[in-house]
């Protein structure tokens, strides 16, 4: 049985429910009514081998029953079949991406640092006010008696101040349900000077909390931070999978979809506002708030996930010269998106800087401090595009290289997410015996980014592949002909069997010759564009002292093996340092102070934008990268030592 | 028969056919089949009477048949019954009170001053640009590329640019059809300084006018101009009823409905974008224009209108102390609105001053250049309520009374709005000989205000009511007991027969003491009004220049007997000056120059309201004007005399 969206594997018995089989691959449902039929809540969809399933009824909404869903605890198995399990009826499942990331987090202070940096001034304010009661003689309006009241006591006499239809409807009964005392929410911009938002208006002194939401709005992942905007706390986190992954793995796929499929671009906009819906309600359910006390959201994405947040067309991304529509967005309500948050909350995304060098690389260059340092420091995020700034205080120039799915995953035979029985580190023996790590310690199911960069640099090690990654041969059963080719068995029958003597592995990981060129170009192209922003600006290696990693690949990554690959330059290790997802953290450090919002728009504007397929540059980079760890060894030390 | 809402009664023989009787009694409906059954346009609906109508099939939408329409050429009378004639039914009909106002408008040479005082400087902004196309090193993205544009070729360098998600969508496939040629609208107003918004973009140099549309709200009816933003010129201009009057007929009703009512609230404010849509496609269709070409919209009304025009709550406005949301709205689009123009246009109001003196006021002030002399002007416009301005370019004072509905056709016995057979002009001979003039030369069906205003006069000026509006005993068969109280009859079966032999008329028209006495108190609040203003500012009548009368009553009034009546005061008659509709002349004003849109904000800010029920001056004043003309006759020399 394969279970989707996670590409996870179980092998189970005829007769076994969905649903246990879904807890053998790792997926926990939702249920209130432990497997009795009637609660249905542990939905799936059968998306191949229907026939193969039996169902002894149970209760699924209508609409849901319309969508295909089942009650996975009264559907039993009885041959091959494909799952797909929504995140609706997941059990929290997907709160590891954000628990992973903060518990292994290296930037933890400089988080909290955000603040000290950019102060806590909130891009929303909010402010009780006392106004006089009207009467005959002073009879102005409702709205030019707030603002008179505002410029007065609250000293902003030099502002002007707007508010939308919705919320000055709202200002007749706030004013005189609180019999004159009233709470109002503000909203302003640096680079809108001199104009106040009034978001909202409510009676009296209200209580509860006002909170914002911080979004990374990834092309696998969407990462939501929720925001206490009085006390700069998060107070929840959370992420899951984007849901626009049903329509393409990668942003081209895509940007191909919003241009061509009918309706496509609104497909895509309500799949990732959906997304984002999710992770609201649990969020506020987590914590015990509710999701009115939203009231403002900044996200961060890159170029094309801003578009298609904001249900703006990318289409001229994909295409040369790939010119997105809009680095930086307006401001609009979260309401107009199809936000679950307070309707009138703002909604604003972090300026990207070109096609392929989004907000999260702003937000990430803005958390990592990189414009504030007289020292040059080389931000990396590595996912399918890796994407790095290279900069300090006075210039920073930027640029992005496709190293294709393989980090993700994609790509390689046996790829797979980091996902509980991803296997994140391996060792190989002298004698060609191999261990490995599993996120969550689970069965080995797959293998993820960080484990394929351990395989390749262990593989060359021992030498089962030589400088240009043809397997060698090597006496060990493990290294066999395959279907496509020569094939390394990472984790086979044996392994499974002599750890635990329980029955068989469902298969076999193994890594191919193809894998292996394939993450040999991946690896190369990003360090390419490492090379071609060096050489951009015509700098050496020692020049720069810190090197950023951030993303969830980094969080998992060993650097050494990383030098070892050639995928990373080889400098000493203390200059690299793992800063996790500076996406989120960057929209949140965004919510918390206008200036670090502002501080956005600046970077984004001053970052220069190398575009490398312009000029031959690139391509001779990349050529050179193509063998383990380099053509050049001297620029790995290290390695040759 | 009696038609809705135009209140017109058509005596027709069993057997004729609804449209025949519709056209009988003045209503033309539309119609492409020449009574065939089989283009489904003379729909009415029978709300009286039903059983009396005997049906011969016809063509009706499905939609409409549920909402009770029926074809008026394929049903035929039996019997009494009331019939709703729907605007979208009717030829063209109400033209009649836009045409009307035009063709007695006496500053037509003061409108098209109104281009010369403030300059053809239209809101909206029509220009276009040629980008250079974008490459692999200069590639700013679209937003980024037309935004320096404008700074650059447009000269607008010092300007924010802004734009709405649904423009910015249009932005990319624009840019590229049109080859790098773009056209784009923006609009700006003087409040918002450097701040712009681009409206819209379109691929080349498209052609096609741009127009605006000014909207006078009133309280009972709508008037459009379509205006060439270009030239200045109004191309088309439409008024029909407004139908929120289906919630009640004045403003208080309405606003308690907008409270009360489950829902009310957006009925009021549907009804009156439903009304402006209707308008619109009568000038669209009369002008061959698309409505696309309508890229901003100003409209002017009073201060509740303006409320339910934006779906605003006016809930506290009918309540002491008489308090308005606001008078001064955000702007919006069009399409927020649900208004059939461009839906990306932008709406503004014009700024009310209190709660009843509203945005018609305002651009009324404007249009009559009440701020742009030295002298002291009185502009006044009656209606329902009586509004007035005394002022001049140093300073306004303005007050609102309720004069009642008598003046609009309501509160008297067969009062009847200024439609075609509506009593305008009467004279009373000496022998008590009535000579009556009615709107379109129709068969008299009732009175209107200005003939109500005559009728006063001259049964004063004949001795048949005394100075208190008591009747006298005079030996006529005119003068006679009704069911009410004494009344005398203005038309009568004499009358019709005498004039043409015809069968006796459908039904008689009286003068009745009860509504003898309402005009009085009607008249005795204008003036009581007039008097307050006047006292406010410790100024004679004598200081008064110029007395501006505005509204659709002010076009049929006949000064020297409002004035015999003590409802104007008694002044040379060459100080007076009938302007028409200036709220929609204001409004096409502030469309065709943001320099006359920022006067309007300043005038509305500039003028001081005076609340008439604050104090007792007003109620002293009022109690000396219910007299004819007034207790005080030294105020009325020349009626003295």
């Amino acid at each position: 049985m394969t279970f989707v969206p996670d590409n996870l594997i179980a092998d189970v018995a005829a007769g076994t429910s969905l649903r246990q089989a879904a807890a053998m691959a790792g997926i926990e449902l939702k249920s209130a009514c432990g497997g009795e039929g009637t609660c249905g809540l542990c939905l799936v969809r059968i998306t191949e081998g229907r026939q193969a399933a039996r169902s002894a009824g149970g209760n699924v909404a209508p609409r849901r029953r319309r969508e295909g869903y089942v009650p996975a605890c009264r559907t039993s198995v009885q041959g091959d079949m494909t799952v797909e399990v929504p995140e609706f009826a997941r059990l929290a499942q997907h709160r590891v991406l954000v628990d992973k990331i903060r518990s292994r987090e290296v930037l933890t202070e400089e988080e909290a640092d955000v603040v000290g940096r950019f102060g806590l001034q909130p891009l929303l304010r909010r402010l009780t006010l006392k106004l006089d009661c009207p009467t005959l003689t002073e009879n102005a309006s409702d709205w030019a008696r707030l603002v008179a009241a505002l410029r007065r006591e609250a000293g902003l006499g030099a502002l002007t101040f707007t508010a939308g239809l919705a919320t000055l409807s709202r200002l007749p009964s706030a004013l005189r349900r609180g019999e004159w005392e009233v709470t109002v929410w503000l909203m302003g911009w640096d680079d809108i000077p001199a104009q106040v938002t009034v978001v909202d208006v409510a009676p009296g002194q209200p209580t509860g909390p006002d909170l914002g939401l911080a979004v990374d709005i990834g092309t696998t992942s969407v990462v939501t931070y929720l925001v206490d905007l009085e006390h700069g706390e998060t107070i929840a986190a959370r992420g899951t999978f984007n849901h626009q992954a049903h329509y393409g793995d990668d942003v081209i796929t895509r940007i191909i979809h919003a241009s061509e499929a009918p309706g496509g671009l609104g497909e895509l906009h309500e799949a990732v506002v959906e997304t984002i819906n999710e992770l609201i309600d649990g969020l506020c359910l987590a914590s015990g708030v509710s999701a009115t006390s939203i009231r403002t959201v900044v996200a961060s994405g890159n170029t094309t996930m801003e578009h298609l947040f904001l249900g703006l067309p990318p289409d001229f991304i994909r295409l040369e010269p790939y010119i997105p529509l809009a680095v930086e967005f307006p401001i609009v309500t979260a309401g107009d998106l199809g936000l679950r948050t307070n309707p009138s909350a703002l909604t604003r995304c972090v300026p990207s800087v070109a096609s392929y060098v989004g907000g999260d690389i702003t937000a990430g260059v803005l958390v990592a401090g990189v414009a504030e340092s007289d020292d040059v420091t080389l931000f990396i995020d590595i996912g399918t595009n890796g994407e790095m700034v290279l900069g300090n205080r006075d210039w920073m120039v930027s640029c992005a290289c496709s190293a294709g799915p393989c980090f993700e995953g994609g790509g390689v035979t046996h790829g797979l997410r980091a996902v509980p029985g991803a296997i994140e580190r391996l060792e190989i023996e002298p004698d060609y015996e191999v261990r490995v790590e599993t996120v969550g310690g689970a069965e080995p199911r797959g293998i993820c980014g960080s484990g394929l960069v351990d395989a390749l640099a262990k593989l060359r090690e021992v030498g089962i592949i030589d400088r240009a990654g043809k397997f060698q041969k090597v006496d060990t059963p493990r290294l066999r002909e395959g279907p496509d080719g020569p094939e390394f068995v990472l984790y086979g029958q044996a392994d499974a069997g002599a750890a635990s003597g329980d029955p068989p592995v469902a298969r076999e990981i193994v890594i191919t010759e193809a894998d292996v060129k394939n993450l040999i170009r991946a690896k190369g192209a990003i360090y390419a564009g490492i090379r071609s922003l060096l050489g951009a600006v015509n700098l050496d290696l020692q020049a720069v002292k810190r090197i950023y990693i951030a993303g969830g690949f980094g969080n998992y990554l060993n650097v050494r093996d990383a030098v070892r690959i050639g995928m990373l330059p080889d400098v000493d290790p203390s200059r690299y340092r793992f800063v996790g997802n500076t996406s989120v953290k960057g929209a949140r450090a965004a919510l918390l102070s206008r200036k670090a919002f502002e501080t956005c728009r600046e970077l984004a504007s001053k970052m220069t934008y190398l575009e490398l397929s312009a000029g031959r540059g690139f391509m001779e980079e990349f050529v050179s990268a193509l063998f383990l760890p380099h053509t050049d060894l001297t620029q790995f030390p290290s390695v040759q030592g």
